[in-house]
Parts: structure tokens; C-alpha cells; sequence
């Protein structure tokens, strides 16, 4: 792959190779003495590796950060974010001086740790370690299936290589083992990672806790393993075309020295994770042959190198523009088809692929998701995704295409295996790479599993869709290890997260057509056990669409006003509309609300939400999971508002015994309503 | 170690050894088929290794199974529980054939997955993947610790192994990876797994997803690793042997065919999570030889062959007795701290060593917390932990004691590496080996790489305590990455978990000592940036032992009757404090409820809990995360009750700014409780 020339130049003259890469050491060293904060022992440790890796490798277009067939990197290790910053600054993106200047204020470009969005460039939200690793696995996926469907003859439109620099940290986390055996696995010969071998964690030296060969451990895995000089950039450059040249992911172990520069720090854990210190910082600079002044001093010729990079950018899009054009000429239908996709666009008319249920049989929500992904899938040609060796029971799988694996690239059913984190976070990695729309299940217990890379999906605003199953105690018999009890509430509480939870199959397609068309993350809560599909059209029902405003009047009988609301969620939707049918037939005017997704009714205008949930008639809330939270919706007076749900662990049994010993049945409900409403 | 002689016995005659080996599949494959849920496959094709393990290698005592000095059998592969439940039966623990027959149902003691405390000889519970294989790492170093501090030339008190069966699900978690990487830095020779190398997993074969070379990543880790047939016994027998006789932990390689002996199914993935079937059922007796009626059938002389382990661990005990009683004679003072660190008792008068800080500096409560450890760890000898490399920022360490380390196992600060999961997964092995009291620390928000092993900390109640610093956007620059904003509600969801985020140094004193009195896991959720320490006599307040009941008047100004009450957790009491100082000097009846932790507020009565915050009174809670929950204790009438929280995910700056951007602040809780006040 990678048939256009490479970037690389001639080795530059030492001394002047020298000054560039003191430049990036000393804004890192300047930025964080600046902001009183910050982390300058990585970016000055590795500031001569990703010198080589950004001036004589890396395909990018600093004034179009956004080309497509760029190379990616991820800096995995996001405490070195004035590394990053100082490379972007420095070659021409959208990130001035000031904001250098300003790390780490409010307001200001460049967080403490790179936030996607946050600045032009910044291609993944790092910082908490491993993620970055696992999001890298993601990008190399969706790039080989994009290739996998695109490329042709003559034409390697998507061709790039995602490159990243993780440490210590991010190799001694669970995340990143899990996502480097798949990329092993799949043979992901377009990922290529630098890592930053410094010996030094938090702590202190790696022989604290950290003494096993990771290089045995990543050959292992079926990586390509290389170790370097990681100060000599020679030899970055050349590992790095040995690592182009094997067919395996690569993983180049860059020896390198911590704090480099800094006559009593480097090599030490002192420099780690907190300023050089004034007097520390002027000894470095004296070492380094720098100027004490101006702070973030940038040498005219050593800008103008990096520089470069602009020109050089512009002249890979123009070269990229010919190719593509030629393609739209050969290709019409493909050229369109990729365009839509990395657009992020559906195609015209995808909802009418949507089924509809009918009210004749139960459907667990499960199997409605399944049909559902199985009919989209048909039109939503880039949607793709998998379970954690759970595809049987989240009902995950495409019919009738293949899986993704190595060779087979334009698969789109992925076996991640029993990873949930590592899936989770290579979820996040193919849609910030674009082109796919990736989703991934397993049950709902275990996203404590991937909670991790799931805040993450939520504060990059990526939309991954989590496909969470055997989603209470109505799993039954695999008792409490796999009952989820507390997981709806700790998924409600992560802002910018959509939990929905249908309760029924109908309400799955609308569950999924939110998921496709949501900017970020979505959360599908489905059931394991059968379901009742609701019929619409009788009387008194509220049409399935209403889960798009998150809550919504599902049934009503109450001519003579409402004198009690029972608010459920998925399968309690069941007990909830039993007992209001009970309750009707006995006289009493009765709403059932259902509250599929609290995060899109809350979205919902204050008259609408008041119309739904009016604030004078008495409230019980039905739902297989913690009490916790449900006080927003029925208040904290036990006269006019109640709570069924489960304040403790689950049990292992059949699961109707499950719901009938922890009270949450329909007589149950009819009792506890009567009392609300006799106040 | 273990100089006792070994259990092991001469090779059985072959066909008695396979109608023995048989009724531990038979009975597995039963139970499945009776509950119509379940995995039989694991069960049929480890059940060669675990008879082999079970009779002629463990060392314990059926008839006491807490015997101290026990082997610890972990089934990492928790849903192959029948396996389990099949020994225990066979070997004479308290668990009657009935409980068999009565697989994953209401009540019994047969959970779908094993449960801690359902049944006798349950080390641990799991079922949620790679947990069993960490919890093992924690027992090994429990037993470590405890041997380097007891042991005596001729009293090998502590010599017992750590055995597990984990499948391939948990050497794909993450979590493994980290606790094998721990656990080969450590050296832990007493810890010999057996892999059930089975080439299945749910969705088909390992081959989809899990090609590494498995045995060359252990010895990475620097583990011992052997390759054998996993159905021969003899083999398993010697491997063990040889893994003894290794200074490495251990883990072997077990070929096996899952569902061994059904026609039809062995081998495949389709015996891996349901039952045979009837008819798959019968042809598997007949392939086996095995009489098709009764279920569950015992053979005579298979029931007394296994049932000698109860007389083997009656000598055993017998042994250790004698031992035990020669020890005490001769080192009485050690005999009796050994005697109560296994019961679980802290010394007398320890509560005297909690350190009282006087009020007349700032003190952040992540410091607090290291002094209390340090002053705790003198009295309270086996307290012992660290942080996932972060000791530096979360004050874990106990100074002037080594680290333990291979070599060095009397240490007791713990060096985790980054790898929060593995250390949950470890503390929670620790806590259930007993004799250690275990502790461990990362930043607040991390603990969402370890929550699948913190969930069961609390559903086993096992007595961890979490070391949970940087609690808030009070960390300031290090961003949204690392400000955690939603996990306290998420952990207060858990139920079981005692959530305490004290207000001061003092509380941070009460808050170490309801944690080490409390029979489950406590979460610390501690300040980075210091906080007052509030001045306890002065007019109007209440004593930090308020917190032991939860939640307390901790200032009241109100001469004439209350008319707002500020609640608020840690470093928010001190918005509300000045706050309520301003209102005070404006003449309004105010007072501040210091809500340190719901959960143990909660557990107080009725009466209390309205003392402390009446019903009627409007009430303003504070705290910088989330407002999800808060309702619970203000209610959702906007006239009554508001709450100044963070719906939003942080931000990069310097701790006050953010605070005030985010409209934290005294002089915004003034204005919204006049609000309030007003109605």
C-alpha cells in the first residue's frame, strides 16, 4: 500500500536537526512551566521520534486536517499533549502560538490532554491510557475495510497508515492487550506504533512493576517488533519503513530518555508529571545551547522547515484530487458511495428500511434489534459491527456478508472476542476515523467493562452505537454476576450519552433510527425474554414514534382525568400496562408513560414534559434496576410519587420467579397505585 | 514450600478413573439440562484436569472449609459452575445433591455462576471474565505476605497454592493481562493455573478472533508454561509437579475437547452455553457408558473414592494442629497476631492512632488520607496496598516499609503498575484470602476501568478499601479527561458500596474508620486541592463524627427556625459553609447538611433522617458532578428544592476558574437559596 512517494527526505544536517528538535522540547518545557502543570518529560523524551515521524513520514494537509486519505496519529500518550500541540503549532494547522502559550487555561485550544474538537488535528480525546492504543486499532480497521471496498487499479484512494506514540502506561493497561491480540490477529499491517521505552513511570522506574518482555509479549500477538535508538531519528525513519515493509501491525520500541535535556531531572520520574521548575528549566535550556529568552522561542529556519509541511500538504491533496477525479470518471457509483460515507451521510430513503412489527407475537427486543441491523444493514451499506463473542446472544451479526477478518477486509461483521474494552474503544476509533458507522454489543453488565472507552464516546460526541442486551434480572437463570442492577442509571449518568430502552420491537427500529442519525453516542438497552408487541391502533395506545421524545403517552384510560401515572421502561412497560389495564377496568383513570430515554425527554420542551408527566397527579415508576435517580420523574414525596425497582443484587432463577420475589408484578403495582392515589 | 507431603496417589485403574471423571460430566450435564440453562461443555471437557486436581494434588479439608491453610481452587471460567458445585458434592462439602438438582434455581445454592457465600468452598464469585484469574493473583500475594511474616524454619504455616481453571474468554480480558504481568514481576511460584485450551468460544472457533500465541505471552510475563493434554490425568498431575518446582507462576496449557463424550456436540461451540437436549443427552450416556436413569447418578464406590478427601483433610487439619500448636509455644506473640489477622480483628485501641488535625491549616483530604494510612498502618499491621501507579498524587504509601516485591514479600506498599482493573481484581483476591486488610488507589475517574471488579467488591461484600483522589473539576488543568463528573452517582448506583467523599481532614479520620470496620468495600473519594479544616467548636457546629451516620447538621445558624438547608459532599461543604455564613449574617435561619455518604444515611431511621433534613424545609444541594440522584434528598419541585451541580463534562483550567465558570460558587448558593427561601 502507500503507492505515492513517501515524505522522506535526506538526513538534515545534525546541527540544525538538533535546534528542530529543542524547539519542540522547549514549548513543551515553556508550556507546561507556563501553565504551573503539565507532563514535559514524555514530549522531551520523544520530540526527536516524532520530529522524524511528522517531517520525513507522515502524510497530512495542516490547512485541511480533515483530508481523508491522511495518515492518522494518535498520541495514546496524552499527558505528552504539548508534544502534540508543539507539532501542530509548528507545522501549520490552526493552533497559534497564544494558544501554546495558553495550555491548559480556560477556554483555551489545548486542554490538558488533547480533546478531539478541540483543535484542528487532535484526532482522538487521549489521556486516560490505553484508549488512544485501542482507538489506533479502530482507524486501521475502518481504513482497510474502506480499502477493502474502494481502492482499485491505479487507484489506492485510502492507503494511509495510522500512526501513534503510547508509553508505558498504555501498554501495561488491559485496553491495550486486548486491542493489539485482535490487531495481531487481523494482520493490520497499516498500523504502526512508536513506543516511548523511557523506563520511567509515575512511580518511578519501570522495574517497580513492570519487568515482562513486551516485545515477546507483542510478537506474541503477531506484531512486527522492532527495537531503536528512539533519540536518533535515522533510525526512526528506517524502522518505520521496516515496519511498512512486514505485513503484520507494527510496534517500534523507541528507547528514549525521559526529560531529556534536563541535567538533574532526565531519566527521573520528577519530570514526569510536573513543571521543570524555574531554576531546573534554565539549566536545561543553558544545556541545550537555548535561549533563556523569549519563553516558546521558535528559530525563523526551524519554522520554515516545519513548514513545509503546508506545501507539502497541499501538493498530496492536489496529487489526490487527480486520483480521485480520475476515479469519479471510472468509478461513478463507488466515487458517490464513498463520498456519502465519509460525509457521514445515510443514503436518500434509508428509514423505509426500518421494519415494522406486527402485534401478533412476542419478540424479545433483542431479536427485534437483530432484524432491525439485518434490514438497515441492506441499505446502510457502511454500517458494521460485532459483539464480544456474544453474537448469538446480542444478535449482532449481518446475514449473508462476511466477517471481517484478516485477508477478508471488506467484511463488516466483527468478532472482537471477549473484549469488551478493547472493543469498545476501537468502536471509537472507526468512527473518528469516518467512513463507517460502527456499533458493537455484548450484555448490558458488562459495559463496566467499557466504561472507560464508553466517557469517551460521550465527551468526543462520536456515534457509536452500544448495543447492550439481556438488559435486567429478565435474564434469569446466570444470576447476579450477569443481572444488570445499577447499569442503567450509571449509563443515564454520563452526560452526553442516549440510554434508550425500548419496550417493545417496534420501538426498536425507532431506538435505531435515533442511533443512526445521533451525533453521538447511543446506548440500546435490549431484553433477552419475549416481549409483547404493542398494538398501536387501539384505543387508547400512543403510536411507537413517541420514543423519539424519550417519554411519551403510551396508553391512557382515564375519561375523567388521570388520577394516577405509572412510568416504566422496556420490559417493565409490560407490568406497568397490565396494571393500568386492571386499574382502567376498575374505573380509575390511568396513564402508563414510557419512558424509554430520559436523556431525550429531558431534550423536550418543559410544557411537553409537564403534558407527559403532569406535576399534580400521583407517579409510580416501574423499573428492574436501581431506585437511584427515578426521583427526577416522581419526586421525593412518598404520597404522590413511588418506585418499584430493585435496590440490591439479583438473583439466579427463572426469571418470572425473579420479578414475582422481588415484587415487580402488575398486582403489585395496581396495589402500590391505589395507595398514591388515596394520597 | 509446601514440605507436608503431597496429596498425590498412585495412577487409578483406568476404567474406575473414567467412571469417576464421567460423573462429574454426567452430573454437570444433568444439572444444565434439568435447569434448560446453562454450559455443560466446560464442565465435560475440564472435568479429567479437575478430578485429577481435586484428588490427588489439593490440599483442603471438605468438612472445614475454612481451614487457613487450604489450597484455593478459583473457577476464573465461572459459568462452568456445575464443575464446581460436581467437586464440592463429590468431596463432602456441605452441599447436598438436592442443591444440585435444584441448578439455577430460586433459593438455592447453585447460582448460574458461582456465588461467594452461597455454598462452602466457594472462594470466590465469578462469572464476569478474567475476574477469578486476578482475584488468584490476590491470593497468591495474601498468602505471600502472610508466609514471609509467620513462616518459621519448621512451621510452614502458610504454604498453600492458588489454583485456577480459566478459559479463553479470560485470557482475552484485559484483566488478565494485567494481573499476569503483576504476577510475573512478583515472582508468585505459588500460583498454578490451568488454561482450558479449548479452541471454542461462543461465537465459534478461537480461530475468529483468537490466534496469538497464547503460551509465548505468558512467558512474557515470565510466566512457567507448559503445553499437555488436558484429559489425561497423569499428565495434569506432573505438569502441576513441575510447576511447583519452578520459581515462576504457572500456567498450563490443558488441550481438551469442550462436551467431551457427546456425539454430536463435543467440540463444537453449540455445547458451550445451553443444554444437550434429551436426545443429545442420552446418546451422550451411551456414548459414555453412563446408565440413562437416575439423573444424577452417583456410582457407590465414586462417591467413596472422592469422599476420602474429607478423612485427608481431617489429617490435614490434624497436622496443621500440631504444627500450629508448636508454633504458638514457640513464637506466642506472632501465633497471636497471625490468629487475628485471619480472624479479621484489628487490634485493640487501633481507633487511638486515628490522627485529629487541628483547624488551623488547609490540608487537601487526599494528604489527610495519607497521614491516617500511615498512622493506621502502625497499629493495624497488616493494612497494606498502593495505587495503580499514582502514589504520588493518591498518598497510598506507608512509609519506612519495603515494597513488596519478589523477594521481598513482607512488604506491604504494592506497586500496581497502570493497571487499575488488575489492581480491583487483585484487592479483591487479597480481601478474600483474609489475614491482609487491602487498599488501592487511582484518581476518581479511573475507576471506571475497574468497575467490573469494584461491582464485585460490593456483590460479595468483601472489605476493600478504594482510594479514590482528584475527586472532582477540583483537579483543575488536567481537563475533562480527568475530571470525573459523573462517577459518584454511578458508584452511589452500586448497591453494597459505601460511598464516603468527607469534607475535611477530620472526616477523612471517621471515614478510614468506618472503612476498615465495614464488612464490604468503601470508595474514598478525596480532593486533590486542600480544604479547610473546619473549626468544631466554634458556634453552631457539628463534630466530624457526624459522618459515621451519613449525613449531619455540620453548621446551623437559625435562632428562629431553619428556613434553607444547604446539603453538600467534600469540597462543596465549603461552598455551602461560607454560603450559609453569608445568609447567617443576613439574618436568615440556615444550616448546612453535610451529606458524606448516602448510603449511610440511608441506613438511618426515619426519624433521624428528617431530623436532619425536614420536609419542609427548601433545600440547595451543592456538589461538583452530576445533578443526577440529587433529587432524592431535595425532591423535584423547583419551588422546594434545587440542586448546583455539573450536567456537562469538565474543563482544562486552573481549579477556581473552573469552579466559578461552572457557577460554583458561595455567592451563586446565596442567590439561589434566597430564591428558594422566597418560594
Amino acid at each position: 500500500m502507500n503507492s505515492a512517494p513517501a515524505l522522506t527526505e535526506q538526513p538534515l544536517d545534525p546541527a540544525f536537526e538538533a535546534r528542530a528538535i529543542n524547539t519542540i522540547r522547549m514549548l513543551a518545557a515553556d508550556g507546561v512551566q507556563q501553565a504551573k502543570s503539565g507532563h514535559p518529560g514524555m514530549p522531551m523524551g520523544m520530540a526527536a521520534a516524532a520530529f522524524a515521524l511528522w517531517t520525513r513520514v507522515m502524510r497530512y494537509s495542516p490547512t485541511n486536517p480533515d483530508w481523508p486519505n491522511r495518515d492518522r496519529f494518535v498520541l495514546s500518550a496524552g499527558h505528552g499533549s504539548m508534544l502534540l500541540y508543539a507539532l501542530l503549532h509548528l507545522t501549520g494547522f490552526d493552533l497559534p502560538l497564544d494558544e501554546l502559550r495558553n495550555f491548559r487555561q480556560w477556554d483555551s485550544m489545548t486542554a490538558g490532554h488533547p480533546e478531539y474538537g478541540h483543535a484542528p488535528g487532535i484526532e482522538t480525546t487521549t489521556g486516560p491510557l490505553g484508549q488512544g492504543f485501542a482507538n489506533g486499532v479502530g482507524m486501521a480497521i475502518a481504513a482497510k475495510w474502506l480499502a477493502a471496498r474502494f481502492n482499485k487499479p491505479g487507484y489506492a484512494l485510502m492507503d494511509h497508515y495510522i500512526y501513534a506514540i503510547a508509553g508505558d502506561g498504555c501498554l501495561m493497561e488491559g485496553i491495550s492487550s486486548e486491542a493489539a491480540s485482535l490487531a495481531g490477529h487481523l494482520k493490520l499491517d497499516n498500523l504502526i506504533y512508536l513506543y516511548d521505552d523511557n523506563h520511567i513511570t509515575i512511580e518511578g522506574g519501570t522495574d517497580l512493576a513492570y519487568t515482562e518482555d513486551w516485545a515477546k509479549r507483542f510478537e506474541a500477538y503477531g506484531w512486527h517488533v522492532q527495537r531503536i535508538d528512539g533519540m536518533d531519528t535515522e533510525a526512526v525513519v528506517q524502522a518505520i519503513a521496516a515496519a511498512k515493509a512486514d505485513p503484520r501491525p507494527s510496534i517500534i520500541g523507541c528507547r528514549s530518555v525521559i526529560g531529556y535535556g534536563s541535567p538533574n531531572k532526565a531519566g527521573t520520574a520528577g519530570v514526569h508529571g510536573e513543571p521543570l521548575g524555574e531554576d531546573e528549566l534554565k539549566l536545561t535550556k543553558e544545556e541545550l545551547g537555548w535561549p533563556l529568552e523569549p519563553r516558546f522561542y521558535i528559530p525563523d529556519d526551524v519554522l520554515a522547515h516545519f513548514r513545509q509541511a503546508v506545501e507539502r500538504g497541499k501538493a498530496l491533496e492536489a496529487e489526490y484530487a487527480k486520483l480521485w477525479e480520475g476515479y469519479r470518471k471510472e468509478y461513478p457509483a463507488e466515487a458517490a458511495e464513498l463520498q456519502r460515507y465519509l460525509n457521514g451521510e445515510l443514503p436518500t430513503g434509508w428509514e423505509e428500511a426500518l421494519p415494522v412489527f406486527p402485534a401478533d407475537k412476542p419478540v424479545a427486543t433483542r431479536n427485534a434489534s437483530g432484524t432491525v441491523i439485518n434490514a438497515l444493514a441492506k441499505t446502510v451499506t457502511n454500517l458494521m459491527g460485532g459483539s464480544a463473542d456474544l453474537a448469538g446472544s446480542t444478535k449482532t451479526m449481518i446475514s449473508g456478508v462476511p466477517a471481517f477478518q484478516a485477508g477478508e477486509y471488506g467484511g463488516r461483521n466483527m468478532h472482537f472476542g471477549v473484549r469488551e474494552h478493547g472493543m469498545a474503544g476501537i468502536l471509537n476509533g472507526m468512527a473518528l476515523h469516518g467512513g463507517v458507522i460502527p456499533y458493537g454489543g455484548t450484555f448490558l453488565v458488562f459495559s463496566d467493562y467499557m466504561r472507560g472507552s464508553m466517557r469517551l464516546s460521550a465527551l468526543m460526541g462520536v456515534p457509536v452505537v452500544y448495543v447492550l442486551t439481556h438488559d435486567s434480572i429478565g435474564l434469569g437463570e446466570d444470576g447476579p454476576t450477569h443481572q444488570p442492577i445499577e447499569h442503567l442509571a450509571s449509563l443515564r449518568a454520563i452526560p452526553n450519552m442516549t440510554v434508550i430502552r425500548p419496550a417493545d420491537a417496534n420501538e426498536v427500529s425507532v431506538a435505531w433510527k435515533i442511533a443512526l442519525t445521533n451525533s453521538g453516542p447511543t446506548v440500546l438497552a435490549l431484553t433477552r425474554q419475549n416481549l409483547p408487541v404493542y398494538d398501536r391502533t387501539a384505543e387508547g395506545m400512543g403510536g411507537a414514534e413517541g420514543v423519539a421524545r424519550g417519554g411519551y403517552v403510551m396508553y391512557e384510560a382515564a375519561p375523567d382525568g388521570v388520577q394516577v401515572a405509572l412510568i416504566a421502561t422496556g420490559s417493565e412497560v409490560e407490568i406497568a400496562f397490565n396494571a393500568a389495564k386492571q386499574l382502567a377496568g376498575e374505573g380509575i383513570g390511568v396513564r402508563v408513560v414510557n419512558l424509554a430515554s430520559w436523556e431525550l425527554f429531558a431534550a423536550q420542551d418543559a410544557a411537553y414534559r409537564a403534558e407527559v408527566l403532569p406535576p399534580d397527579v400521583p407517579k409510580l415508576a416501574i423499573e428492574a434496576g436501581v431506585t437511584f435517580g427515578w426521583e427526577r420523574w416522581v419526586g421525593n414525596d412518598p404520597r404522590k410519587g413511588a418506585v418499584m425497582g430493585i435496590d440490591r443484587f439479583g438473583a439466579s432463577a427463572p426469571y418470572k420467579r425473579v420479578y414475582a420475589e422481588f415484587g415487580l408484578t402488575p398486582e403489585a403495582a395496581v396495589a402500590k397505585a391505589k395507595t398514591l392515589i388515596q394520597g
